[in-house]
């Protein structure tokens, strides 16, 4: 009766979504889902378990199932970690790495192969719902324990999610862009920190470049004033310095998208 | 255990949504939560309280979280209102008057300000996530009452929101486009009775004027054939002239969007 | 207390869906709802009737509420049926009927016309929301058995939907394509006992034809490798042939929609 939030690449165009809302109220009656997001680009792996990072504290404990598995098909494993927060049901590759470890960090993974926890396929396998959505709902109705799913994996062998740190240098701090949301702002993946570190401060104008476009923002403290049209740097609600424009997108004046390089200088 | 309704321009491209359902889910594991729609335009307040008001009366008695809110970081009031149906909980922009206003109006206001009643950020407030959801979930699960968010505030102090009333002459009405829906059918801000009154009838052809397009419609009754095709003005699901093609886009065919003047006159 | 899976073509940009659930969740507060696609195209009667067929073994027991119709004004009836799975609400148009015979076929059958389970509208009849929400939900909830809802319907004189049967030869099987998902993979009407029966091989290639355009692909059998780029085809998880480029899309490949003729023959 534990609630499953359900994170994937599948997009809301076909029917996979339900069907795998289907496949887990079959077998967990009384388990909420929580649909996070399946607007995850197709495929990308880093941006599913970035949303992921950002939400877990916000989710019910439970289990956790998100699929974004571009390797389906080869010989990745189809993994179950139990964490001090609760159950991540997914593919193997990174997805579910930051999110376990903010949870506390994996005190048990399987790798899901047991049959009886599987669903036949006509033909091949939809592994979202005939792989991970069993075991997501076994483990959700507490019809399963995890080991129940398939053999024991060592926790160090997962494969873990790379993820850049920025690079702070004396007035200057390199890092990515990590996301653009709908309104148009960018998150970085440069914490307040590491401006502070590298000399500047809350209120003060700071050079952002992105390839040879050259601006300046203003990192905005909490009681700033904003003009419609500003550019301005500011702590958002994951605790990360993001890009953003009154009243405008950031992500058009800047032609920034996820991956993209952001320095950040001090200006004079 | 009331269910929550929820509508926003948050669209589903992120997991706003997603986080907003995880927080109600945490402090209302009972609750029900509907959502109407999220894919108001970014900052569209007045199609926010339109969709709103016309569904209302079918939806369950409970909560209405309701997050279309372009002046968050600015001095409006996050607002709970209990009404002889339920509770609205949103910003003090204009979103929820209307609907507020069919539901009986209200009979108690306060500013969302306890800080018990608030999530914590490491950056900025998302007030969807911090503010709104927990206020939203608290009334629902019967945890706090409306006194319990906060300070009253006197409910003639709203902001409300102006909707055009049409303008009734002799063989004509002057009114505007309201809303256009998916199968392109255009909702007016007239009403049958306003056609009535400037002395048109069911079943006689009406002039529609746009910008300079002029077309003959049909005033289409119950019992009408429609040809594919054919531009047609009939009393829609939620009791309001509405501009349709058969088979096509009343849209697309007048340029019709949301506020553009729309004159109808008796035709000869 | 039976949960509701809910197919229509409204999409998610108006609050349609919403409204819909409303409804359902007014009449039976302790029904689930399972979103299974609101993405069917407009009008989409044999997509909508196919991702239904899909979908229904997945699906728990209980009512499909299923809405696309674009004959909503004409003589068309609303009809719910009871099968062995359980019980259908729609139009009688076809889209149920594949769904209806994988579940053992329609017992019961009724014109949904008794005045008692509709909703009365200000204007036009909104036929998801007034007429066919209400009878789903008074199925699902156990407040109606299904000859409450109206007279009923000899099963015989439903609308059938008419689906093609591919046709086989010698080393040739002409089908076409019946679903493109989002990741450009086509399905065809097309099973692997055709190709079979045609003389064709699994780990073979096949030559497609499609219009003009003919491209070779490799009938991938259980064990086979595939290299990013190729095209493949293979039975997928409906256990259909489909055609599939790894780490691309045939859709695009191949210009493939919804309906193209597609044939495939042995190749030397």
């Amino acid at each position: 009766m534990l609630p499953v939030t359900f994170l994937s690449d599948f997009g809301l165009d076909d029917e996979f979504v339900g069907v795998v809302h289907g496949v887990i109220a079959k077998l967990a009656p009384e388990s909420r889902i929580i649909d996070l997001t399946h607007a995850i680009p197709a495929g990308g792996v880093r941006s599913g378990a970035l949303a992921l990072t950002r939400a877990i504290q916000y989710l019910p404990e439970g289990v956790v199932l998100a699929v974004v598995d571009p390797g389906v098909g080869t010989g990745r494993r189809a993994i179950a970690c139990l964490t001090p927060w609760g159950h991540f049901v997914g593919p193997d590759n990174g997805l579910l790495s930051p999110a376990v470890a903010m949870s506390g960090g994996a005190v048990r993974v399987v790798s899901i192969e047991n049959p009886e926890a599987r669903i036949p396929s006509a033909g091949a396998t939809f592994h979202g719902r005939d792989v991970f959505a069993p075991a997501a709902a076994l483990l959700a109705s507490g019809e399963a324990a995890i080991d129940d799913l398939g053999p024991p994996v060592d926790p160090e062998a997962l494969v873990p999610m790379m993820l850049p740190i920025p690079d702070v240098g004396e007035g200057v701090v390199s890092g990515e862009c990590w996301w653009v949301d709908r309104f148009g702002n960018c998150q970085t993946n440069i914490g307040p920190d590491d401006l502070t570190e590298a000399g500047m401060r809350p209120g003060r104008p700071v050079e952002v470049r992105i390839g040879a476009t050259v601006r300046e923002a203003r990192w905005l403290g909490v009681y700033g004033e904003v003009e419609v049209g500003e550019l301005l740097l500011h702590v958002d609600s994951a605790g990360l310095m993001s890009l953003a424009v009154r009243g405008g997108s950031a992500a058009d004046e800047l032609e920034l998208a996820d991956g993209v390089a952001v320095m950040l200088r001090r200006s004079r």
